[in-house]
């Protein structure tokens, strides 16, 4: 079974995209990224949650704090308010951690070389309302083309982002329809014992249980 | 003055690097990354006295240990022994750090959008004989590429490599002229009270500082 390094935040999407990445019969290695974001406990709790609910053994934890130490968001400076009910803003939001996805494919690229892994998985959504330019598929297009120019010739790894034009609503449906185990991931950027319901993140994985007709099986304040 | 935000290691590479962009009239931004090395103390204090020298105090210190996690190097797995004594061999040496080089750029780059910087500048050599994948012109242009992609419209980033081309005779002839502080640098990847003067890098530091017909300035065993 060709092996896949798996971006898994503990949030729904990175849930499903385990699952699609199991379903398509490839084995997992689960790699986590604190980089100082609020809730960071709550999402290694789910991280590992889901990684023992798939029986994944090869699992990396890796702390990059100097996102916090850099600044410039709302999710990694105190000092800036998580934006609260208003989705579909225009503009970059507030949020959006400077290339942020660029120092995690990084991370994966580095370990995947090392496991001989074939791919990695990262379940980054580009229509999903949020606008962080380091979300779009040219930008995973353009970094599949650095890890071929940088990593050994003997080394072939492609970044796979299954999610990345579809809907919240298709990402709840298509991770019932896996047995994704949903009730295990954490989505909420600014609360860690239930959901707050109000921050970005939050509202968009409502939106998309709401129009799945699922019910979210994690709990909300 | 446009801002450069610096990789400096503490290198004679990184010292001629700084030495470059500060006579091209750039303003500096010095950010060292310690990534598990052997010889790390003495690269940041190597860091610290080339950013007094001129002045720099916009300071960056980062620490990613997670590549000494992921080993698969001489330069971070104390398992593996640093080779000596032999130039130019065939292959990828195995003090190459997988996917080392887009690690500190993604880091750059995230500071360097925070900053408004203009520029990353990097002590990159092609044609050193190292042989590392990650330090290749097309390894470069890809990865401006993915600046592009992956940062806010508005952010405009280029890496500059102005030692890619040289040879190390040249980068020490270069240095030099500009009165770059070698003797405030640091190359050895094996000890930190003097240069071992074996391993591959103090030898390639050697063999330019013999051929520029200039004695290098620090101590060796």
């Amino acid at each position: 079974m060709p092996l896949a390094v798996c971006l898994i935040s503990g949030g729904m999407d990175s849930c499903v995209t385990a699952a699609i990445a199991r379903d398509q019969g490839l084995e997992l290695a689960f790699l986590h990224i604190n980089y100082g974001q609020r809730t960071e406990s709550r999402e290694l709790a789910a991280f590992n949650h889901i990684a023992d609910h798939y029986g994944v053994e090869k699992r990396l934890v890796v702390d990059i704090s100097h996102l916090r130490k850099i600044g410039g968001s709302a999710l990694t400076d105190p000092t800036i308010p998580v934006p609260e009910g208003v989705l579909d803003r225009a503009g970059i939001p507030i949020s959006y951690v400077p290339f942020r996805n660029a120092n995690l494919l990084a991370i994966a690229t580095s370990w995947a070389e090392v496991l001989h892994a074939r791919f990695i998985c990262i379940g980054a959504v580009e229509e999903d309302g949020s606008g962080y330019p380091d979300c779009r598929g040219s930008f995973f297009q353009a970094f599949n083309a650095v890890i071929r120019e940088g990593t050994k010739p003997e080394t072939s790894i492609e970044i796979l982002t299954p999610l990345l034009s579809m809907t919240k609503k298709l990402i709840v449906t298509c991770g019932v329809k896996l047995q994704a185990p949903l009730h295990l991931s954490w989505s909420c950027y600014q609360r860690e014992d239930v959901a707050c319901g109000a921050c970005d993140s939050c509202l968009l994985r409502l939106r998309g249980f709401r129009e799945a007709g699922v019910p979210d099986p994690i709990p909300y304040a």
